[in-house]
């Protein structure tokens, strides 16, 4: 807040208390529940178990869609999932061949999904704090009805099931080892 | 806004319209400046100049660093710059080889601009809306002074200049062709 708007919201709080009406102030981004990035890829491939010492790593890989990160943040609910999934499945940000703009079900287009607490990282001088953001069990709890719903949703389309487009996604909890190949990543960011 | 605090506030209104107090409703977001992301790569590779007829496609790299994309809104002016400058290269969010998180200039690594308009993208049901963003030449003009900044910045450090990492950046306006190889991208969102 400004000064100025500091000073002058101090008189208005004295004159409300004056008369019995108290002012109270709401943080707007405190009811935030998640927030995406959305980037368009032609191919990408995301680490979901790591290298050991009696196996390689295993993949999962994607063709034409959309990548999906996503984070949680503190006091989200399983109420704004299906939210989540209409708005990033349905919003028109995949380019057709002749250049038009259409959602990822009608492209019809593969989605990764790949978990990102670190989208919810605040900067506090040279360091990122993640205060906001959810616990580790709720928020593997979400991200798995997230991925379910997703899955459940382009499983529900018949033109996506026809073109053998499929949703992939990444294992929480791990390092997300992405390789991204894109005509242009054309990223957005989504909050709920 | 929910109902309830509507509802509060023009009693509010009201009350305070009588003793000569009027309320005035800021959005927050309206003062945001810019918003950028900020992914970690081994390897970035980006396309300055589309092919034509008479020559192939012209393409920038950068091996291990930081991917920056940038988005300026209406009403941002060069003062931000700065601030954008010394927040992004010293950020602490560059995994060293023991595990260790330093700022790029630390570690030191490369750093890659991509302009990305449609990081100020709003959704308006299945449609994405720019009326946040900064106008063309402006938006050309600040992109052109951060990229400048980030280069003197680099240079200006001897760690940097010995360890011969570099600062690219894409072309403002046109089409940002990226292809991306990281050990985990990390990404962060830093909107000033």
């Amino acid at each position: 807040m400004l000064y100025a708007e500091a000073v002058w919201l101090q008189s208005l709080d004295c004159a409300c208390k004056k008369i019995g009406i108290f002012i109270v102030m709401t943080d707007k981004t405190a009811s935030l529940q998640s927030r995406t990035t959305v980037q368009q890829c032609l191919h990408a491939r995301l680490q979901v178990k790591p290298p050991d010492e009696q196996s390689e790593a295993e993949w999962v890989e994607i063709d034409r869609g959309m990548v999906i990160c996503i984070c949680f943040f503190k006091g989200a609910t399983e109420d704004i999932i299906p939210k989540m999934v209409t708005s990033l499945l349905n919003i028109k940000l995949c380019e057709t061949d002749s250049g038009k703009y259409v959602s990822v079900l009608d492209l019809p287009g593969s989605v990764l999904i790949v978990p990102q607490a670190t989208l919810g990282g605040k900067a506090k001088g040279k360091v990122m704090q993640y205060h906001g953001n959810v616990g580790k069990e709720e928020g593997q709890q979400l991200y798995a009805q997230f991925v379910s719903q997703c899955e459940k949703e382009v499983a529900a389309s018949s033109k996506c099931s026809e073109a053998g487009v499929m949703v992939r996604h990444g294992t929480y909890g791990n390092r997300q080892v992405l390789k991204l190949d894109t005509n242009g990543p054309y990223t957005h960011l989504m909050e709920f």
